[in-house]
């Protein structure tokens, strides 16, 4: 059902019933590495170069997702993902050989939300029982496209934010796809989407990733708002994908302006992603992993024991490209809302 | 409907309502260019930068499209776009005014297939009473980013096609969406989908994407076959993006291999839109702005005057990329398919 000018509620809400997560060394040092499904200690994954290993994470974050589910690629009808690279080279040779039909997303770091979106669509809409949806990210490969090689050795601001290396896949099923075939579990359902537009604050600074993306989180919230008619009260917590602190900080002075104090109820995946102080990850993490391995490790299980009974999702991009920076150009924004509910157990049969 | 592996029919096909697009200088002196909306004489239709004249590309036809329509940009749900540069610069300063909710997608020159599959699904999934698809491209964007900086003047092999700089934009509406809004005509109406998986022969020249793209279109179209159980008959045209004459050739072989003889319902979008002899355009056009402008400007009128009852639109994309290039590994290809149909007067009232 179409509700306000960006946001969808569904009337059978696709749930998710399993998710994989992969990450590198530095993201299982951090307060989340006990939660991921598996850590790497070596970010080249064993591949000749940093995009095959991102490839590598796409591959193995689908694997894991499906084998939790029981599943094999013939049970899967689409798969939605992307990543931060130039014609999503990590997302291309990392799923081929799974056969499964592919939507290429490219949202910057918000694709996760865009992913989940999209394939919530597809399964609510009735054209599918079973989606994956996916994004990747990784240090290596963002920061020699969009920055610096790794060998010059730059030094960054205290704005910055780390890339992070990691997958997050998810299965998004039709509530009774189950037809004794899944095995997967109850995480979540997804009860609606907000969609972002593009929000451009004439941002020009490719090393403060956070205020670029503010504003678009900002937006994409505040359109939740108005779409359903509630505020952050409805939410045990809203999450934003990768503001990190100085982001964080703006976003809660827009809302603020706007009536809105969600200081108890906003977390941010960068923030958790790493010990900033520790692993001198300055401002926090970002790329479309973050929030992804974030979701899946994190987010995702917390809402599957009822700890949290509602969040709402909200990975953010920012549109940076070496080519329009260098242009002279700024750094939009856009961020994709996701609201994830708790799955009650008395309500529904499952696997009978 | 689900049919087979990889398609979909739908119950209340979503209409084409309205098509924009404007093309530049090379494009409006070949055999189509009397046909677009407008064409440009200069390829930097007065900008700063090649980047910036390729947003301007997408806003005109979006623009064009919305127009035709007699819609506003409010009246717009979601845009599906994209374009064929690192983190979709086009699209995103292009589309940035409309201020309308964006997915924003890659699919090399397949763009223009997934954008309207996945705007035909949203349609036909209830989530939306209108959309807008489109996909742009620019030879001087397109060079400088994936082979050489125009001023260098490198020779081009018989293989190699020749991007196209333009646009291409549609409406697609739920078929009643009009509720007296809607100025649009009946131009086609969506039918049914079948969706690409990445298919890898091998092929390590990125001066031969012809070859390259032509084993996924192979496989789209047999797909398609398959899923719903017809054949080439079924349709009066099975018209792929920019194969280019090397890669018609090679389509035509794989599929007569298994049984198919397409040589009455083939053509390609690339070798329609330019004079290969006198433009020196040699294998053909590309680029996803080549399949969406011939969408628009011969395709979608074929099929409202009924000279055309069926089409099998199937663009094509070569997932190509200087760093996996130059890193050694091959170019895959994608293609989606989209069947469109004439819409037939007498069935149904519209504007009433």
């Amino acid at each position: 059902m179409q509700k306000g000018k960006a946001s969808i509620q569904f009337e059978c809400p696709p749930w998710i019933t399993a998710a994989g997560s992969i990450a590198g060394k530095k993201e299982g040092e951090g307060p989340l590495g006990a939660l991921f499904d598996r850590t790497k200690e070596d970010d080249r994954m064993g591949k000749d170069n940093w995009e095959e290993a991102e490839s590598y994470l796409q591959k193995e974050a689908a694997g894991l997702a499906m084998k939790k589910a029981g599943l094999s690629p013939q049970d899967i009808r689409y798969l939605f993902g992307g990543d931060l690279l130039g014609q999503l080279i990590a997302t291309s040779f990392g799923l081929m050989e799974f056969e499964i039909p592919l939507f290429g997303l490219y949202g910057a770091c918000s694709t996760m939300g865009e992913a989940m979106s999209l394939a919530a669509m597809t399964v609510g809409g009735g054209f599918a029982d079973r989606c994956i949806a996916l994004a990747s990210s990784h240090f290596a490969t963002a920061e020699k496209q969009f920055r610096f090689p790794l060998g010059y050795g730059n030094q960054r601001p205290y704005s910055a934010t780390w890339t992070a290396t990691g997958c997050g896949a998810v299965v998004i099923e039709k509530e009774k796809a189950a037809g004794g075939k899944t095995k997967g579990e109850k995480m979540a359902k997804i009860t609606g989407i907000t969609t972002g537009k593009i929000v451009d604050f004439g941002l020009k600074d490719s090393m403060n990733m956070g205020a670029a993306m503010a504003p678009a989180a900002f937006h994409t919230i505040w359109q939740n708002f108005q779409d359903f008619g509630w505020d952050q009260d409805h939410f045990d917590r809203i999450i934003t994908g990768d503001l990190g602190t100085v982001g964080q900080k703006i976003l809660l002075d827009l809302l603020r302006k706007e009536g809105y104090d969600l200081r108890q109820q906003h977390m941010d995946c960068g923030i958790e992603l790493y010990d900033g102080m520790k692993q001198d990850t300055h401002a926090g993490g970002s790329g479309c992993g973050c929030s992804a391995i974030t979701l899946c490790a994190m987010i995702l299980p917390k809402l599957k024991t009822g700890e949290w009974k509602r969040v709402l999702f909200v990975p953010t991009g920012a549109l940076l490209s070496t080519v329009s920076f260098n242009e002279g150009r700024s750094v939009p924004g856009i961020a994709h809302g996701v609201i994830l509910e708790h799955i009650e157990e008395e309500k529904r049969e499952w696997n009978t």
